[in-house]
This record gives structure tokens, C-alpha cells and sequence, in this order.
């Protein structure tokens, strides 16, 4: 048994995880801090958890304490490295669900986040937990950057195609849909209902932060191919569908691309191999990634889809915690009881 | 051919008036004038209406002109108060789509709305614009405060029962449903579409401004049990949908009640009397108000709907206007082209 | 442990009916019984299900066995029919989650449902299941007649008061707000997207069949007054949403209202009381009903609100059996895990 | 003026056409033809246009006169096959919807639509009518093909770059998402609401029909490279939204590819080069097309939006007729009035 502090857990990422952190068999205890909500209570920023999670005032960061096991983070981007270096040298477990410590290098940083990272050192430190893609690393590790919702979506459904076929792949593009809950709880006019009923645009083209990262990622597993990546907002407040089209110079069987696919993820509890493309409903509020494969000629489309709040954040954290610890990967992801609360 | 002006002119309503007049046979020119969006170019703040209406820079309110014949004011409660007095003291005609003039007493302002009226000498010389209820009154009037949306589509409703069966109701209640584009463009958490996908929730309960102006023009009519009006949000942009539910102390035939209203409404272009409840889309982007009637033993049940943009603002606007210099009641409003532009 | 049966176990209902016997712990094994989906495969119906719920074989109710300790029944009205008389005969316990058993004479039957009843024998014999309202029949009873979506959030939303008031009540009206997945999985026009998107519509208004079974139940606590009741369609498939407003010929003070339902739910586990309008969605993917109460003058607003599919249905109906058996209440229903699979 | 005859003027684009037919100053008069809608009210089939349009028995195909100078024909796929010969015949002109005569060959009509073309003669006769791209044997022309919805959007936004890049570019990938009114009014569980509500799927991957449409037409402007199409469903009525990714063996500059396109669209009345990725609603109920281009390294990046059932059916229809009679291109399309009925 664990004890655990949630820092930022007020945000649409940390109701769940703070409800996955309730109900977890393996975790004794746990406070919540953040920064403006901090003085406030618990059931006053989340009405609908009455009657589910005992009231509490939420803590402020400022008075943070050090009593805990294992620290989630779930804060802005730039705000995580207030705390992560302090955590670290105590010998405190971290899993970061922001950017800060995602990409590998501190010029990417100053490129792709406008900021100059004040602990680059601890970034060949954390391991990158996109805990579905076999990572013994995990097992034991103190410090993990929980992966993006798009990269987690993307690199799901690309890293088995290209670590087979780096060498064949000419190009590479992913066009995303996301819900809105990504975009955060603050209060944007361009966020409004009224703007966004009945409507979809792209957004951040060629400079999503997101871009970075999978690139960096998959040229882990041998990309060499052009990446282009394009992120829209859906009229719909949860979940991600990502759609990757992979042009090779090579004709490959949809059935050779499947069992590729089907190796890969044969012990995979939340990734699940599908025959037609997925539906997005059948993933949200869920820990799953739903991925499908259709090949034709030269060309590959990867469709793959989760929930941006569940698998995207809270959900894959909680999946790392458990890996982490050692313990079954699936403890308190996989209860069929949806009740949300 | 008459020349107008539009105070406010940048929201959601502004919008609508601002392509109504931009195309009205009977409109010369027209100029915009704001607050806060002074000084930007018409196209940015509407990108949707490039190649339909020609840029033009918003002025400033503190430089408005009087060199119009007549002024839409559109602006937030309050706000009308300043331009009024002075607009109709040099002669000019004004609509008033704000509610700053639609009560009849200085002491509802008070209670309802918060604030000493500074021109209370006005409020019986202005017309209450519920056009589609004959009311010659507006023929040659020079100030009209046009009703609001809810109080629209509720009064449209109930006013032909009221009249004829005053002395026989026992209790009137109404529920209405609305889209959000009836709580403006500001940015607010709580109008996020994160915040109100699939959702529905009640609001002002027994606290909503346009009580009291229904139960104010409804006492016209003879009105003498109690009302209650209970107003919701929706989960989609547009339109509104009130439900009223009249008790009687007598049996009323459903061919009785609907006969009065297709009397009543025998010769309005916008009132449509349909035999089964209506939908919300019929009217959406029209001036159309669509009302059924259903009686069985002592209860009337009323469902109408309407555009809250259109006929709960600037369509309704437009006709108090065409009414105001004796023109066609449809001048502008009933062409079937749906571009919206 | 007990063995279920789930009888009609493919629709919308029967999807999170199976979701929560597959998880109880109190439920050793359960069959899956269908009409015209017997012989299908279970994940072929609900691919959301893969990895959370074994695959099996639907059954044919032909083929209907009599091995289970508990059938659950979930069938289009007048099919309960042809089941619940052998069910019983045979000293099986059952909750029928239809229409079939809910009113108590015959006649109601050739009136609402039009149909002749073949066994109003058994009328007198089930018990109402609202099993929130403290009903101590529910335990050891072996028919349950599990209350309509509609009359469940109408009723826990007015019996308090009516129980209190019934002389000085003169009229109540309830208008109601349904998501579609209500209206069931059969493909229609008028429940398509393209119809429904952006739009709302009253329908069955002074038909619905939840109308008698609201105003029986209401009679059992001493409601004189004339009531009317109207349902809408609202652009979302979950969540009920009910307003009833309350007119008496006495002055009641918020305060004492309040305290009444306060006394009457200071035990329930799924009535929560607001102290603002609820929000649909505090409820959706939950067993609770929320509810407030805003009283001014001689009217009362009570607002309440369920998910149609748990609350309305499969969650009451586990409730249910959970009182039955004598278990705790809350078994299976109010794990803070909103994973739904 | 010319009389008109509409053939399956009662789906969601028929409406429409509909509209646009009624209020075109061109246009003298009109009959409407249907299957199984044939011998009902036009006003039971769109009880919205109540007080818009005047009623009319809608008739039967099965009796088609040939009184009218020019013929819409929006049926099902194979449908047109069977009126388009005969009206050719009688020298009559016709603006087909459908995709009957899109595609160039009749083997490409036995591969992707699975029927034996029985007019193939006329495939080479008629003109593909993407009037935005300069095309002048549209005028006098008697024989329209009318572009399907996703290609419409497609084409806009890549033929200017595949005309001037078609050596450098070494794949072409679109991503398209559609509103659920592309896929007609025919009831299908798989477009309910319930289905559809906060869902999105990819569908016909690899396998729909606006595949070979788009491939031939790009072809005829120098496209060597391999293309993919991969289209899906958003949880909205209206609206396609198509990103398409263009990988290149050549460094372009943004202002470069954003100069060719506006010298092409430079007279365009309908197409809108946007400075950010244009967003969906900004064209819903217009005729126009908005393109928005981002470029960087060697890939370029092209969003583009349209209403489906107008600038992809029903309004590039009336377009091609004012096209063809050498009327203003503009003429009943670019009216500011959103007034749809």
C-alpha cells in the first residue's frame, strides 16, 4: 500500500485521476494540491462526486509536503519543473501527465515550448510511459513522463509499421480530431458551446507541441520518412481519432500488416486490434486504445482512438503507477462498472 | 429609403441585424458603432461574412453620430439607458432589442433588473413590439423596446388563451429551453461546450428577468392566476423551446382552443399553428414562430418555439421596423434563400 | 451467489444490465437471452465489450431455461407477457424492467398500452419498485415491476412534497426532457442524427404512458390536483431531465420544503439533494437521482434529474434485486470507477 | 426564364434545391418528381417550408413530362441511368447530382460501383462540373455532371498545387470528415442519434466511391503520385471538412503556395483563401469554399471546407445552371438573407 499526492488535480485530467486514485486496492491515502483552486473544497469544484469521495480541502502547492510515495503531476506546461526536481532528490516517485519532461532535448524546448528548461538534466532521467509499447524500463523506475493524448493515439497505431518497414516508408502523415476537454477548463470565447456547436476546425497547424514528441518517438523505433501531423477540434468534449496515412514504396498485404500488429499487442490488455475502423464511443471512459488496419497497394491507413482525459492522461498514469510498482498493469483500469460519478 | 444606425452591433444578435439591414430594399446605408471591438474591421470580428457584406471599420459609441433616421441598440442590460434619451429627444427612431425599456415600472427595474432607471419618464411612451399581436400602436411610433426571446415565445403562446379565459384558468406555468447563444459571447467556464456537451441544466429559477415582463404583458390580457417560468440551457447554439401547461376550472374542447388561435392568428405571415407539436429546427435561422395546441379535460398544453437570434431579437427587430414605416410586414424577412452567410 | 437470467439483454438497456450482473459480486454465473438477436455472438452486438467481458452465445428465448435463481426481463411492452407467468409459477424470481406489470387494473392496459391483459391476475401480486422511496415490500418479494425512466425521476421529485401538501396543492405540471436512446435501437427517421442534431420536439403529449403510471403512484400519497405531463426529445442520447412546478393555495417557505425532502432521503444513498438546479450530466453513467427544490409565493419548482439508461432502468433494476436479497443497497452500483467498457 | 423539373426533390438535398429553384429570378416556374414520395404534399415531406413555398402534389417519376427546358436529378446511385438517355435525347438539358456519370469509364462503373453502365456513350459527353475551376465548355453545355460532395471539397483545395507541382510531389493523402446528412434520410441504426451522439468512425476505408472520382479529375491536372482518401463520420448534420497532406521532394514557401492560389481563385465568387484553417461553420448554408494552406519544409498542409448538401450538391448545381445559360455565376446564391425555412 501507497500513499500519494495529487499536484493539479482540479482540471478535467485530474477528476479522474483523483477517482482512479480513490478506488485503487494499492493506494492507503491521498491529498490534492493546486494553486488557485487551493482553500477550496473538494465537492465544490466537483458536485458530481457527492456521495462518492469523502470531501476534502484542497491543499495549496505552496504548502506542499513531502509524506507521500508517489507524486502525480497534472499542471500547466512550465509548472512542473517547480516541483519535479525537489521530488526527485528526496527519492520521491514522480509521474508527470505534462510536457515538461517529455522531449529529450532542451533545444526542443526553447524551440517548440518557448521556454528554457530549467532542469535539462533530468530529461535523459525520466522514462517515457507509453506503457503499452513493452518497456521494462518502467519496472522500477522514479520518474516517468506520462506520454501526450495525440502521441499516445499516434504512436499506438505507428510504431509496429514503422519499426517493420523504415526502411520502405516514403512518407508519413497523421491527421487528429480531438474533444475539447483537451484544450483545458479555462474560459476561452472560442471554447464556448456557441462557437463550436455543429463545428470543426484545425488549429496549431505545423506547430502543435505534440509534433515534437511523436517525432522524436518514432524515430526511436527507425523513422527516417517526412511526418506531418495536423490537429482538429471535434464539436464533442472527450476523446481523440487519429488517422495515419503511410505511403511505402513497397506493396504490403493488409493481412502481412495485420499479424504485424497482432504479435505486437497479443499480451496487450488495453490495446485491442480491431477489423473495422474503431468508433470512438466504444473507447471513452476507458483505459483502451482501439486501432485498425487497412492496407491497399503502397499505401497504409492506421486508424486509432481513445479517450484524451482516460488513456491520454489519468488512465495511462495510473497503468505506469501499477507498472512501476510491479504490479498487475490492469489494477483499477479494467472493472467493467462504468459508473462515472 | 432610410439611413441606420446599429449600437452594438458585434455579438451574436448584432450579427443578424447587421445582414438584415445590409440587404433591406428600404435601407440606404447603415453604420456599426461598439465598445470594446471600436476600431476593428467588421471582417474580423464576422471572418464568416467575407464576399457578402464589404469591411468597414466599427466606430467608436462615445463618437455616435445622429445623422441616421433610425438606430438598432443592441448592448447589454444597462447600457441602452445612455443613448436612448438623447436619440429620441433630437427625433430619431429607436429599436431597442435590450430589455433596458420593456417593463413599465421604475420599481421592477429595482427588483429585476438592479438598477435605478434613469429615464423612467420614458417607459410608457415606448411601444412593447410583440408585432405578430395586432398592436397598431407601433404604426408611426418613434421608440420600441422589442420583447425578448423567451417572453416571445411564451406570449405568442398564451396570449389568445389568456384573453378568452381569464376568469377559468387557475394556474399558467411555462418551461423553456434555450440555446446557448442566448447567454452571449462572453467567455465563461460554465458555457464551455466541455462543460455542456450532453448536458441540460435549469437556471434563474424564479429569479429570471423575463418574468416579469410576461407576467406584465400577460396581466394585459386579463391574466390573473399564478405563473411560474422556469428557463433551462441546452446543449446546442440556437433557438428556444417553452412549454406551457394552463389548468383550468373548465373543460375546454382541443377543436375549441385551436380554433381561437387560427382566428387569432389568421392573418400573421410568422405565426404558424401546427397540428403536432413543433420541431425546434423548423424555425431556426427564420422569424417564424410555431406554436400547437393540445387540450384534454382541464389542461391546455402550448409548445412554441422560435429562433431566440431571429425572432427573439433581430428578425423581430426588423418587423417592429417595417410595421414602424408602414411597410410590408415581410420586407426582408421571408425570402426562402437560406445563405446565411 | 445467485444465477441470472437476462432475458432481452441486447438493447440499449440490456447492454449496462449486463455490465453490472457480470461484475456483482454476489452473481455467480448469467445467461443471455434474445429475440431476434439469438444466435449472435455478444461482442458482435457490443464491440465496446472486448476484454471486459467474456464472448458468449445469445440464446434464443424459445430455448428458455428455468435454471436461474433471478431473470431479469427487458423486452418492448406486451412481451413481459409471455414470460412472467411460467417465471413465477415456478417460484423464480423476477424483475420485469418493461411496461407490462407497472399499472395496476386492467383497464389502464386497453386504455394506455392498448392491448388486453393476459395475466392482471398478477397486477396486485408485483411490487412497485421505486426502491428508493422506502418500500419494505421490496425485500423477500419476488416480483419486481421496475418503474419507467420518466416516472422514476418524476416521482422521486414529487412525492415528498405531495405526500405533505396533498390538500393544499391545486395543480402540478411536469415537462420532462429525454435523451434518445429512450426511444430504443430500432432504426427510424425521425431518430436519425440528420434529423435530431440542433433540434428539440415535444411528442405524445397527453398520450405518453408514463403519464398513468406517474399519476397512480402519486395517488397512493394523496394527490388530488389535476396533473399534466409533457416529454421532449432532447440532441442527446442519455439523461432524463424533469421540471414539475407546483402550485398551492398556501405560502410554503423554501426552507420548510427543503426540510422535507432532506427527512425523507436522509438515508437514500442514490437521492442527492441540491442546493442549485441539478446538471443532467452530475448523473450520467450513475445511479443517482439529483434533485432541488426552489419554492417562492405559492409555487414550488422541483428540479430532478437521472440517467434514463441506469437510474431509469438497469440500475435501479440491480437496487432492486440487491433489496430483494436483503444485501446492502449500493452493491455493485456505486464504485467510484466510471470505466464503462 | 426557363421552366424547371426537379427528379428526387424530397431527400435532404432535394430541399434545398429546392429552395433555390423557387426563388431564383430565372427561373419561371417548376415541377417536383419522386419515387415513393410521389402523390404526397410537398409540405408533409417539409412542413418548415409552411408559409415559405406553396404547396404541391409532388409527382411521379413514372409520368415524367418533358415540358421543362432543364432537369435536376438527384436520386440514388444508378437511378439517373434511367432518365438521363431520354432527356438528352429530346435536346433537354440536365444538371445530374449523383454519380452516375462522374467517373470517365465504364470499367471503372463495373469496379467501384458494381453495376453494368448502360449509357456509357455519355460519359465522354458530359462536362464535370467543378465551376470554380475555370471551365468554359460548362457554358452551352447541355450535359452536367454535378461533383460529389467530398471531391468538391478535395479538388478546390489540391488542383492548384498539383497543376504547379505535379513533378515534385511524392504523395497525396486527404482526410475527410462528413456530417451524418451525407449519408441520406434512409433509416439505419448505425445513424441514430443514440449511435452517433459524441461518436466519430472512419468508414469506407479504402473503398469509397469518391475515390476514382477525385484520382481522374486530379489526374487530368498532372497528379502522378499515389493518393489515399480516407473518410468519416462527425457527430453533426452538416458540413465536410477535408485536410490533405502533400508530401514533396521540394522545399516550397508558404507565400509561394499561397500566391498560386490566389492568382487562381483570384475571380473565384465562391472561394475564400483563408489566412488561418477556416472553420466549418463559417460555410454551412453557403455556397462557398474556404481554404486555408500551411507550409513547411516539404510538406504542405491544405484544409478545406464546404456545406455538403450545398456547395457539394445543391448549390454548385445552381452555380453550373447559371454557368451554362451564361447568367451571373452569383445569381440566387449570394444572398446575405440566412433565412432558410
Amino acid at each position: 500500500m501507497i500513499s500519494v499526492g495529487i499536484i493539479g488535480g482540479t482540471g478535467y485530467t485530474g477528476k479522474y485521476l483523483l477517482e482512479y486514485v480513490k478506488q485503487h486496492q494499492k493506494i492507503l491515502d491521498y491529498s490534492i494540491y493546486a494553486n488557485s483552486s487551493a482553500g477550496s473544497q473538494l465537492l465544490d469544484i466537483f458536485p458530481e462526486l457527492l456521495g462518492v469521495i469523502e470531501n476534502q480541502t484542497i491543499q495549496s502547492v505552496n504548502a506542499l509536503s513531502f509524506e507521500h510515495d508517489l507524486y502525480f503531476i497534472s499542471l500547466p506546461h512550465g509548472e512542473s519543473l517547480k516541483y519535479v526536481p525537489m521530488l526527485l532528490e528526496k527519492g520521491i516517485k514522480v509521474i508527470d501527465l505534462g510536457g515538461d519532461y517529455r522531449l529529450d532535448s532542451k533545444e526542443l524546448y526553447n524551440e517548440w515550448y518557448g521556454f528554457e528548461h530549467s532542469s535539462s538534466n533530468l530529461l535523459s532521467e525520466k522514462v517515457y510511459g507509453l506503457v503499452d509499447i513493452a518497456n521494462e524500463k518502467i519496472l522500477n523506475s522514479n520518474f516517468i513522463a506520462n506520454p501526450g493524448c495525440y502521441p499516445t493515439s499516434v504512436q499506438l497505431g505507428l510504431i509496429p509499421l514503422v519499426k517493420k518497414f523504415s526502411d520502405e516508408i516514403i512518407s508519413i502523415s497523421t491527421v487528429s480530431y480531438s474533444g475539447t476537454s483537451g484544450a483545458g477548463k479555462k474560459a476561452k470565447t472560442e471554447l464556448l458551446l456557441s462557437e463550436l456547436d455543429g463545428n470543426v476546425k484545425a488549429y496549431s497547424v505545423n506547430k502543435h507541441r505534440h509534433q515534437p514528441e511523436i517525432e522524436q518517438e518514432l524515430a526511436k523505433y527507425g523513422m527516417k520518412s517526412p511526418y506531418a501531423f495536423t490537429t482538429h477540434l471535434l464539436p464533442i468534449a472527450r476523446g481523440i481519432y487519429s488517422t495515419s496515412t503511410v505511403h511505402l514504396n513497397y506493396e504490403v498485404s493488409e493481412d502481412e500488416v495485420k499479424q504485424i500488429y497482432s504479435d505486437w499487442y497479443a499480451d496487450s490488455k488495453f490495446v485491442r486490434m480491431r477489423n473495422t475502423p474503431p468508433e470512438l464511443k466504444w473507447v471513452v471512459n476507458t483505459n483502451f486504445c482501439d486501432i485498425n488496419i487497412s492496407a491497399k497497394d503502397k499505401t497504409v491507413i492506421i486508424t486509432s482512438t481513445i479517450d484524451n482525459l482516460i488513456k491520454g492522461a489519468s488512465g495511462q498514469a495510473i497503468q505506469n503507477m501499477n507498472k512501476m510498482y510491479g504490479w498487475d498493469e490492469t489494477l483499477g483500469l479494467l472493472n467493467s462498472n462504468f459508473i462515472k460519478a
